[in-house]
C-alpha cells in the first residue's frame, strides 16, 4: 500500500483515490491548464514564471478569473511536496474547466478543477546518473507542431501531438517542426545549438514549447553576455551544429548526442550552461549561508 | 439523489463516484478516442460505423490491439442504457490509453480505460421542439482546425480547438476553416449547403469531422439519386448558397438560419433530408410491423 497523496480540489487524497470526474471538461476536451515545475530543496523552481504562465493560458481559455490566487496555488502545491516528504521533486499543476454537461462550449460560470501531483526527482548537477542516462538522441518527425491559429502553443491539456510525435520517434525525443517546416523543439523539450560560438533557440513567435528552464538559460546567457540569436532555422542547421541541447524541467540540461543519425559531441558551451543552471539552482535554493 | 450510473472501465457506478485516475492519459493528454452515440428505441443509431471509426482512433492512436472487441463495447453501452431506463439518449464512449507514468511517451503495454456515459434525448422528427429551438446560426471564427500532420481530424479527447472555437462564436455554432480557409464545418458539427439544386459538403480530405450522421445523409442523397458534390468551398459559397443545414448526432439535420449575418430559409432540400432521416430512425429502429 503506497501513502502517496495528491492534492485534488483542494484536499489531500490518496493517490489511489485522486480521481476527476467523467464529465469533467479536462478529461473530456483536454480543456485545462498546465505546468510541470521542478522542485529543489522545497521550493518550487522560478514560481512566478510558471504561475504567471498557467494564469496566461487559463485566459487564453478564457476562465482566467475563476482560478485560485497565485499564492493558493502555491499552498497547495507546498502542502502536497509535505504530505509525501518531498523536497527534490517534480510536480504537475493542472486547472480544467470544470464539470459541465452541454458539449464543447464552455460555460462562463467556471467552478475549476485543481489537481496537484508530485514525485520525488533528485536534484541534478550529477549528469549521467539519475536525470537522464546518456545525452538525448533527436529524431525529426513528420508530425508537426500546430500553429496558434489551430490551438495555443503550450499548456493545455490537449497535448495529443506531443504523444504522437514521441510515438513516431520511437524511443528518441521527437524533433517537432511547424508546418513550414522551421524547427519548433523536442516533444516535450525546447531546443538549443551552437553554431561558431553562437547559440541559437527557436523564437517564441514559433509554436514551440517555451518552457521556464529555457528562459533561465536565455537569462544566464544574457548575464554571460553569450552571444545568442532566437530564429527561425531548419532541421540541417541543427544537423551541422557544433553542440546541440535540450531543455525540460525534468532533464534541466541535457546534451543531445545525435540528431538523426549525426553524431554530436558534448561541447564546451553545453558543459558550461549546464554548470551555471547548477550554480543558479545552488545559489537560489540550497545555499542558506548569504 | 441522483439514481444516474455510468460504466467506468467494466463497472456500472454512481454518476458521483464515476471517476477516472488523475494520471490517466485521457485526463492528462487528450490521449483517448472518443465517439459520440445517437439511441433511438434501445438500440444505438450507426453502431457499426461508430465501431469502426472508433477502432481506426485508436490505431491511429498506436493502442487498437489493447481495446475490448466490439460486442463488448456494445454490451456495456446497452448495460448503460439500461441501468438509467433510457430508450431515447445520446451516449459517449470513451477509450484512453490508461494511466502511464512516464511523460508523453506511450507505453506500449496498453490497460486501457473505458467510459460510457449516457443521458436521455428524446427521439427527433419533432422539430423545433426538443433537439434546437430554431435554425442555427453560423458565425466564421479565426481558429482553425489543424492538417492532419497536426493532430488526427476527428475522435480524439483533445478537441480543444472545437471549445475555443465555440468560444469565440459565442453563442452561435462555429464555423471552422482550414489554415488555407477553406471551410471545414462546425465546432460539433458537418455542413451542408444546397446551391441550384446540388447538395454540397466539404470533402472527408480535409480535416473536418466526418460524423456518421453526414455519412447516413450522403446515403440518403445516394439513395434518393440527389446530385452531391463534396468539395474544398469558401465561407462565400456558404453565405450565397440557397440552404444550409447542419448534422451531428445530437442535432440530427439543423437548418441553418444565418451564416455570418447573411440570413437562409430553411428550404426545401433542408426538410426532405430531415424527413428522410426521420423515416430511416423509424424504420431501422422503431419499426417492428415487419
Amino acid at each position: 500500500v503506497s501513502d502517496v497523496r495528491y492534492h485534488v480540489d483542494g484536499r489531500l487524497v490518496p493517490a489511489s483515490e485522486a480521481a476527476v470526474d467523467v464529465r469533467d471538461r479536462g478529461f473530456v476536451y483536454g480543456d485545462g491548464a498546465v505546468e510541470r515545475l521542478r522542485v529543489y530543496g522545497g521550493d518550487p523552481f522560478e514560481w512566478a514564471a510558471h504561475a504567471n504562465r498557467l494564469s496566461r493560458t487559463c485566459e487564453t481559455l478564457g476562465f482566467e478569473r475563476a482560478i485560485p490566487p497565485t499564492d493558493d496555488l502555491r499552498e497547495r502545491v507546498a502542502e502536497t511536496l509535505d504530505a509525501n516528504g518531498l523536497t527534490d521533486a517534480r510536480v504537475r499543476v493542472s486547472i480544467t474547466r470544470g464539470i459541465q454537461d452541454r458539449g464543447p462550449t464552455p460555460d462562463p460560470r467556471v467552478d475549476p478543477t485543481v489537481v496537484v501531483t508530485a514525485s520525488e526527482l533528485p536534484r541534478g548537477g550529477t549528469p549521467g546518473e539519475v536525470l537522464w542516462d546518456e545525452p538525448a538522441t533527436l529524431r525529426t518527425v513528420e508530425r508537426r507542431r500546430a500553429p496558434e491559429a489551430v490551438l495555443p502553443a503550450a499548456g493545455t491539456q490537449a497535448d495529443l501531438c506531443s504523444v504522437l510525435a514521441r510515438q513516431e520517434a520511437d524511443g528518441d525525443e521527437a524533433l517537432l517542426r511547424d508546418l513550414q517546416g522551421t524547427v519548433c523543439g523536442g516533444a516535450s523539450s525546447d531546443v538549443f545549438f551552437v553554431r561558431d560560438g553562437t547559440l541559437h533557440t527557436p523564437t517564441a513567435d514559433l509554436p514551440i514549447p517555451a518552457g521556464i528552464t529555457r528562459a533561465v538559460v536565455l537569462d544566464i546567457a544574457d548575464g554571460e553576455s553569450f552571444p545568442v540569436e532566437a530564429g527561425r532555422y531548419a532541421v540541417g542547421d541543427l544537423r551541422g551544429a557544433d553542440e546541440v541541447f535540450l531543455t525540460d524541467p525534468t532533464w534541466e540540461i541535457r546534451p543531445v548526442g545525435r540528431v538523426d543519425g549525426t553524431e554530436k559531441p558534448v561541447g564546451p558551451i553545453t558543459r558550461l550552461c549546464a554548470r551555471l543552471f547548477d550554480e543558479r539552482v545552488e545559489r537560489v535554493h540550497y545555499d542558506r549561508s548569504d
